[in-house]
């Protein structure tokens, strides 16, 4: 088991073709539709997610061409660790986006929260469970100091 | 972009063996402790980790040697879409589960939540960014009737 093959199971189109586009997280763009489209091969896969109203998607971070273990994230002068930030330049390079669905047809899905390329892989679709999702009390690093007392930090949207 | 090779960062070590000792989700275990064990290459990433509470880890199903469209997860009686379910038996074969960060020493991290087998690839870990992975009023598909009124399925734990 020294490596494994994946493939994409369809793409994702969103607004952002270039990385200032990008906003920081997607869930804060709360009126930005975007929408992933299944192979038409995995299409019965999708069969009764409409029902979630969140999911999580994982997909490739097809742009990164380097992979490091420390990295300066936005709102950051210091370096963390990358298992401790979301950047994608992280071994294996897959991204994690929890998104909330709009609507489905068919092999696409239409939903809120994109926060990445235009054109990118998906690799697969979770649904949401708040049962084995949420978490109270979680604690959140050296990101709590930016998100103190309700603030949201310029810039984590692209607005 | 036809396909992608991605490697086990490492190795996640539980107490489940077999298929009968997986508990259907780790979150009910609150007492049993689980470790994961990064390459050594890669255990400058965890800088910075300790201070987050939960985290995100993606592994490889190694034991699931299928795919499927549909399946008739625990608790139902009737089959969902690959995608609103959480089987192993999914394309790309990618799990992904939230656990409860205990300890990181050196390259090892203790968590509470395990819900894969002993010897699991280790595909990523992603800090868990409430500000980000946080959703209230979620609903759950499917899962919503088994979990009513604060229900708590009998065998979701295996204990």
């Amino acid at each position: 088991m020294s490596h494994f093959t994946i493939h994409p199971i369809g793409v994702i189109h969103t607004p952002y073709k270039q990385k200032q586009e990008l906003p920081i997280q997607g869930r804060f763009e709360t009126e930005v539709v975007s929408y992933l489209e299944v192979k038409k091969i995995y299409q019965e896969g999708l069969l009764d997610l409409k029902d979630f109203s969140h999911a999580y998607l994982l997909f490739y971070f097809h742009q990164s061409k380097k992979v490091t273990m420390v990295g300066t994230p936005y709102l950051e002068s210091i370096p963390h660790g990358i298992f401790a930030i979301r950047s994608p330049h992280r071994p294996n390079h897959i991204g994690l986006s929890l998104i909330k669905i709009k609507e489905i047809k068919e092999n696409k899905v239409f939903f809120i929260g994109a926060d990445m390329f235009d054109g990118t892989p998906l690799l697969d679709i979770k649904p949401y469970v708040p049962y084995f999702d949420h978490t109270e009390n979680a604690t959140a690093g050296w990101l709590e100091k930016h998100f103190k007392n309700g603030n949201i930090p310029t810039g984590i949207s692209h607005k």
